[in-house]
């Protein structure tokens, strides 16, 4: 197969994780008889530094272009703590979702075995746990029209939602319950807002054509709550854009650390591979970070972009069985990881790549 | 000291539960000499049901004239699978706590030692943690405009905040923290939304007059992730009205149960003392709902509306008590609870009385 990947690192650790994620590619290739190209392409702060633009034209231009996009992080502390900064980072990564039409996020959340003690909830709770997040990604409050009023004093944002952007996310989400649990839990706040209720409107009216789904519905606050007591109960969720970016890093506890978790944006054109960890400019350039979701967004783009369905398990299995062999980067390793199974950035990766090659 | 009590059981568990929590304010009366008058008022479903209006003009009146309101819980799910009522239980409690000037809501997350076993987090991830949470309760996206367009396709709702809304409940948080671990968290999502930056640059303008306070600012979703993997970093906790909805249910896992949770809504005038847990309308009518939260507002009433210190106290150490001899109802018991000390609301409930008459 030959197929064209562009490379977009961002910001922070983005560019350490995503480097091991292109090894991991060129690995695959070589094993399984595969052409892959690469290029690559800047986002986010080090775009607004290069260019003055968070999502430079070039990089839109590649975008449209490559045949799947594995991308790092976006964000700079320099601009949290700056509430009037105009341009922003993640101005370059909600432009790119809108523009490439990534209207669906998929972020699988799903726990090695082997890390079952590096999450703060209980194993028993955990063990077996399996759940498939649908995020819309192209709307909500992420694309409404947001504005200062009253010499400033005042500032708005408008969640808005139109029934067929609730609907494309919906069906998807129903069509993936259909070959996996055939449960589907739909999250809103229909009992205050009118987004909400439009949301679930839709929702319902879809049910009746996938009658092997049971559906759910639950609040946003109550399922925070049930998100972590009970995880178990869950198989595919599906939600709109804020109390997904929410409730699925809240999730990131049920997979041990949010250093494991990958997500695919999909819609109308290139998907995007994107680790749901963020830029972390606290561990960036240290060597430290994990790369593994990374590793498994790589996993994810071969699957859902290029149909390689081995090859992604494959690149799972060496997860799996580096894991196994007790190899934990620091952040879901403890203390009782002996000092040599401790790795940093590049030493995972190797480990990875090695397992791939044997 | 005399007082007058306004009862508002609302809907599903709320009359067992505020029935306990009336015999507790009942009891403490006779035993410190206090003279305590009562009565009591419809919200929600039942008061739509008897006068059609979720919030009465009768009960508001009453409300408006008593010193502090023990509150149950409104909703019902006739109306959460319907989306298209007009008329709806929620919009009388969002109409009480408009109408009263309720805009901040303390909900205290702190873990009974007893309870330890309850949670779904680990034991040594909760030990210790003690949390309190300010919700800004009366702006936000549940009191701005919403509306239907393009034929009922298209919905939204407006996130909105003023200055002033922000800065008296912000000034509260950083009073708190002052009298507490000095420490204060501020949570929005100003790399995104400008009502989030708004909220920030309030929250940074001042901190400088409380120089003995620690400001941290966390985004909502690496909040959700935070405060479970790691609780006992937070002490005082800000946040606005949609996001504090969400972290605080989540937050109850760190109590162990939501049965467990009490909250305070307070600002121009009378007090509302609400558990966090809702209708529950599941268990309704089963006589096993677990009153402790109703029975922690009344110590948060005692003190809060009346600054009854050693009365709340009195009302907290009784808990614990019932909880060291090992009672429990069944949201908070276990596979290893005796048969005879599983108890239903009102057998919890005389124990709870019989310890506060000893
Ligand atoms: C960086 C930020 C704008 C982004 C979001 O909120 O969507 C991130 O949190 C994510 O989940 O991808
Ligand atoms: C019932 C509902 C409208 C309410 C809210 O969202 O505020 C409840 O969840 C709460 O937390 O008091």
């Amino acid at each position: 197969m030959k197929k064209h990947i562009l490379v977009v690192p961002g910001d922070g650790i983005g560019a350490e994780v995503t480097a091991v994620g292109k090894q991991v590619l060129e690995v695959i290739a070589q094993k399984f008889g595969h052409e892959f190209s690469y290029d690559e392409a800047l986002i986010g702060h080090v775009a607004i530094e290069a260019t003055g633009s968070p999502l430079p034209a070039e990089t839109l231009a590649k975008m449209r272009t490559a045949d799947a996009i594995l991308f790092g992080a976006v964000g700079h502390p320099k601009y949290d703590n700056d509430p009037s900064a105009k341009v922003r980072p993640e101005q370059g990564l909600l432009q790119m979702r809108k523009e490439l039409g990534l209207y669906a996020n998929l972020r699988p959340i799903k726990l090695f075995d082997e890390l079952l003690d590096a999450s703060s909830i209980k194993p028993e709770i955990l063990r077996g746990a399996d759940i498939l997040f649908f995020r819309e990604l192209t709307g909500d409050v992420y694309f409404g029209k947001r504005e200062r009023l009253d010499d400033g004093n005042t500032a708005y944002d408008t969640m808005i939602y139109s029934k067929y952007e609730v609907e494309r996310i919906v069906r998807k989400a129903f069509e993936a319950a259909r070959t996996r649990g055939k449960k589907l839990c739909s999250v809103d706040k229909a009992n205050v807002l009118e987004s909400s209720r439009l949301w679930r409107e839709v929702v319902q009216a879809l049910a009746p054509e996938y009658p092997d789904v049971a559906v759910e519905h639950q609040f946003v606050d109550a399922m925070a709550m049930l998100l972590i007591k009970d995880p178990k109960r869950f198989d595919v969720v599906v939600t709109g854009n804020l109390f997904g970016d929410i409730l699925t890093d809240e999730a990131s506890q049920i997979a041990g650390s949010m250093g494991m978790l990958a997500s695919a944006s999909v819609g109308d054109s290139t998907g995007v591979y994107e680790p749901i960890h963020g830029s972390a400019h606290d561990i960036t350039g240290k060597g430290v970070a994990n790369p593994l979701a990374s590793v498994l967004c790589v996993a994810l783009l071969l699957d859902i972009s290029f149909g390689l369905k081995t090859e992604a398990q494959t690149v799972i299995e060496a997860v799996d069985a580096i894991l196994k062999a007790g190899f934990r980067t620091r952040d879901i390793g403890n203390s009782s990881t002996p000092a040599d199974k401790l790795l940093g950035t590049r030493a995972m990766g190797d480990q990875i790549l090695e397992r791939l090659k044997a």
